[in-house]
């Protein structure tokens, strides 16, 4: 048999198959917490409760253009570029039927989220990572994305996407801070970072705290 | 309706589904090469061309559950721990139908693996990765997982799995330049490995080259 005699004769109605969604957990930093992007659900299943914004993945869309098409429609924002995370497989996950997840997350300055009116609304990323009353295993999601950004942190330069170009050291140290969920120690975080910043000629004036030095990213070499 | 209500009237066959498999890369060093293995296609699609080792995901199993059963059916392994690596899903990277494929990861000493009789073998990663011989998209997966890996290799111990617990700073750095697969300056490798071994006060001896020293990878303290 050629290839194409078997794909003629291929009735894939003779396998059960499992649905698929994707579900995107946009974080930011709002109120000096780090924050999660939830939404109340309309509808049956844990109608009520909040949840990821998700959607199935179509017969005719890749995953990406599902979870765009799903950011769209739900909260109306487009331009956020997010990364996958994690699939999830589990058996009972939903109440309907098999559903596996491939979910996405996405780290973004507050400033460049205009969330329209409507339901979806940031919540501490933490209090959602700990809630036994989210819809599905959203809770779970929430906290596997907390974990990738803390070890995003830790070895890349993702905290410096929350601060504006210019920045002084208290101020990208509150970012890491918050990011990580723990206080640092001053001069360990600055050695930390030595590295990866360079001074501007600048300082900070007219507050009430005195003046800071003003710094920049440095610009990676290679 | 209530939540019970809802679900008693739910068809889920109202709605279109992908198939869903899992692909699993497992990749060693060999002959001082980064490997991965692949294995023959005995059925249509892409019949005779080489493939990661994978199966369907049954409706009775989890995720991790299918890629379990999928190396210990398809190559005798078994006990070695993957990780998810991506999840795939064009439209078009399965003759037979829409097929999201969770990819799964692993590398380990190539001394662990005990490689049954069958058409399961280890082939050059960067071969496999440039090849446009292979079956599905396992072309790209295998490239992704070999990036993966030089991530990794860079941020985590992960190259400390792939020596003996006690070894020569050349034998650690030959794993490093295989992973990585660029030549490193030894200065540098040191410097950048400093933090994370410990001498022994053992040398090598009775071989052709000066005596090395050798060394340990230094405990964790947290």
């Amino acid at each position: 048999m050629t290839e194409q005699e078997f794909l003629k004769q291929y009735h894939r109605e003779d396998y059960d198959r499992p649905s698929v969604t994707v579900d995107l957990a946009l974080f930011t930093i709002q109120d000096e917490k780090l924050k999660v992007l939830m939404i109340h659900r309309k509808e049956h299943p844990f109608q009520g409760k909040l949840s990821l914004v998700g959607t199935f993945v179509g017969m005719q869309e890749s995953l990406d253009e599902s979870a765009v098409r799903a950011l769209n429609q739900k909260t109306g924002l487009h331009d956020i570029y997010f990364e996958q995370l994690y699939t999830w497989g589990n058996l009972d996950r939903d109440p309907r039927m098999r559903v596996i997840s491939v979910s996405y997350y996405a780290l973004v300055p507050s400033e460049s989220i205009q969330l329209p009116e409507g339901d979806a609304q940031f919540y501490s990323a933490d209090e959602i990572a700990n809630s036994d009353e989210i819809a599905f295993d959203h809770s779970q999601i929430v906290r596997y994305g907390i974990e990738r950004i803390r070890n995003k942190v830790n070895y890349t330069d993702i905290a410096f996407s929350l601060v504006p170009e210019e920045f002084t050291l208290p101020q990208l140290q509150k970012v890491y801070e918050i990011l990580l969920g723990q206080k640092l120690y001053k001069a360990n975080f600055r050695k930390k970072i030595a590295d990866k910043i360079q001074p501007t000629n600048k300082m900070t004036s007219g507050e009430a705290h005195r003046p800071s030095h003003i710094y920049r990213k440095k610009e990676s070499i290679c």
